[in-house]
């Protein structure tokens, strides 16, 4: 009996610990709070992430760890990985955990990124704005998600609001500014490498983002054969470079048929959740499979896959459910602004179909401007 | 929050439960004994199914009642309906308790049966293996399954030894005489009737028994399409008439082309577990589905699906997640001679692929008479 310990309690480990269990595997899910949502499925210890006491029951009741969360302090990883093993190892998570050291990793892989500059005054932010230009964006380097510790200055006027708002940030989780880019369409590579260096990826998908949150992803994306691959190597790179075992995805904007890469989620990723029900193997079993050293699954499509991200509270179950190819995954949350509560996942045979589905539940849902740019997309 | 309640708490409410996750639903699960695999995923009491503070506990808790176990005893399900809605019906459940009940009902119903007779006494016996001659098969009417409860009257000279066997049976759960059937083959009819009277079915499944257990099931199974379409009408009629409000299996034996019912399986379906990978909609969701008055999801096939069941311990999993269609369930159980403790389905788009993979899979497990006759089917 193997049980895979995960840090953090939210939605990824809910789905982790239900696709795991097929396997065989018992989870226990180490969070703050006592009502995370995998605990509905799973054994918890609750305790902050730098209680000793908590880790020590967390490492003596598991066989594995894992992440479900990011930000997990590197100390806490290290000290885990001391005691079992962890994946992806307490490095790869760092280097994650910066978007500082991820971009220059990035760079010194001969992986394309926007402009960026490390900013520790005042008097960088104002030299790094004039050596970019505008728009830029100024963001935290650490601790930053779902669009949250970001800054956008789209003229020089901006600079003092900027400042204002994360300069105070400069000391403790660091500042970075990044060129602004003009993208076409936003990409994430979702992947996975097991224990042996064996690498398989997804296919691309292509993503939506409002106010910097995920809205909706599209797989398979339409793009050509040579950005397929060139995103692919991209993400091979970086994994090996890492020694990186476990899903993880490579989030890219496309620009004039150029890839540039933004950041590397070092977990499954939302980008990734079409897998359940699109893809032979969903990036859940295959984290898992990677993280126990088993065979990796196949990931082909089954087809067309759209998902549909439910923020602040979940809407009416019933037009999803009446499509034939209509999945409905409901995280077990509270409604909550801001909150990533659920997902739909629309499968089928051929993108007209797709498109059709998208356009009767965005119409049932009142939910025009979400399914939109999807439908637009499979023209 | 809807709690969905679970009599029984094996591999069926497992499954159940990890289906119903992303639905929100959270589950509660009922059984005998506290180490029941479903309560690696979802809470539990502990009790007797006729232990009223158990039952009161259970119902208090719940919204909605249903089995992973049909040999309920029929008043806890009546009891448990007058305070919460109970699906399947206590009625529907009776007469799949009772293969009398049951057979008569089919031939009420115009569902061809082979020839059965009530044996109350030894006298009884005598005359009806005069009546419907041998080979036949004495089986208790009640709490048999998996082929327990069960003798094989080949000759005549085989009734004593039936007697003694099953005789002392007649007067707690009563006897039953069948006509033994020289099938071609076994079939089973896996259905969902929701609260509204919608009927949907999966293609018809055809089935490998081992001992009186299931080994191994394919689908869709080779029928041509007047056998699906008299299937689908006897497992429709069937349905209406107890009012059905679920997943059932009608099991079926097919000899010259005739198609004679053998059993109603009021619940989920072991024969049914391909649909998890092999179908748009798998039987468990559609179970809670219809249990829950939502809309019932497609049952149509992504490809060809065999699912091999593992009986006793589980063999290893390596050659089946080599395979590109390979999945692995393992039910958390213990090893134990005849228990049920896992299966695996392979899915392929072509039946070629799928005898392939069914080879290699069988070879490196030593289990090629596991996977022989599906092969054969394949061919
Ligand atoms: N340099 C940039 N140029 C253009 N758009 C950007 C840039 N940086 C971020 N964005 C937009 O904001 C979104 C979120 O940004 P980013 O990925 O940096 O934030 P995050 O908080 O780490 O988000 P997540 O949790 O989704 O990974 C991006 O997907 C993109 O739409
Ligand atoms: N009348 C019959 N003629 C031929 N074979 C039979 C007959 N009855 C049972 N069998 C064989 O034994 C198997 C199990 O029988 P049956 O379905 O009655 O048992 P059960 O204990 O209710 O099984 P399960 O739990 O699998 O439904 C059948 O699938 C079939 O292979």
């Amino acid at each position: 009996m193997t049980t895979v310990g995960i840090l953090g309690g939210g939605q990824l480990a809910r789905m982790l610990a239900l696709s795991g269990a097929p396997l065989g595997l018992r989870f226990l899910v180490l969070d703050t709070v006592a009502d995370a949502c995998a605990g509905q499925f799973a054994p918890m210890v609750v305790g902050d992430y730098t209680d000793e006491a908590a880790l020590s029951e967390f490492a003596s009741k598991i066989d594995v760890a894992t992440f479900d969360f990011e930000n997990v302090p590197a100390e806490s990883a290290r000290w885990l990985a001391e005691r079992v093993p962890v994946f992806p190892n307490p490095r790869a998570l760092a280097v994650a955990q910066d978007r500082l050291a991820e971009k220059s990793l990035f760079r010194e892989l001969g992986i394309p990124v926007p402009g960026f500059v490390d900013i520790a005054s005042r008097d960088q932010l104002d030299a790094a704005v004039a050596e970019l230009g505008t728009p830029c964006i100024l963001k935290t380097r650490r601790l930053g998600y779902d669009g949250k510790g970001q800054f956008r200055i789209k003229s020089p006027a901006d600079v003092d609001a900027a400042w204002n708002a994360l300069g105070a940030q400069a000391a403790s989780v660091g500042l970075i500014l990044e060129a602004f880019v003009a993208f076409e369409r936003e990409l994430s590579v979702v992947a996975v490498r097991g224990r042996d260096g064996e690498f398989r990826a997804w296919p691309l998908t292509e993503n939506w983002h409002v106010d910097g949150v995920l809205s909706a992803s599209l797989a398979p994306a339409r793009v050509d054969a040579a950005t397929q691959a060139t995103a692919l190597s991209h993400a091979k790179r970086l994994a090996d470079a890492l020694d990186y075992v476990g899903v993880f995805a490579l989030e890219l904007f496309c620009r004039g048929g150029e890839l540039l890469a933004n950041e590397l989620a070092p977990r499954v990723h939302n980008s990734g959740h079409w897998t359940i029900e699109g893809s032979e193997t969903s990036q859940f079993q295959n984290h898992l499979r990677a993280v126990l050293g088993l065979s990796l699954g196949s990931t082909r499509m089954l087809g067309h896959a759209c998902m549909l991200n439910w923020i602040g509270a979940m809407p009416d179950a019933a037009p999803v459910l009446r499509e034939a190819g209509g999945h409905w995954h409901d995280y077990g949350k509270e409604a909550r602004a801001g909150r990533k509560v659920g997902h739909a996942t629309l499968r089928a045979d051929v993108p007209t179909e797709l498109a059709e589905s998208l356009r009767r539940v965005g119409e049932s849902l009142g939910r025009e401007a979400q399914v939109e740019p999807v439908i637009a997309a499979l023209r």
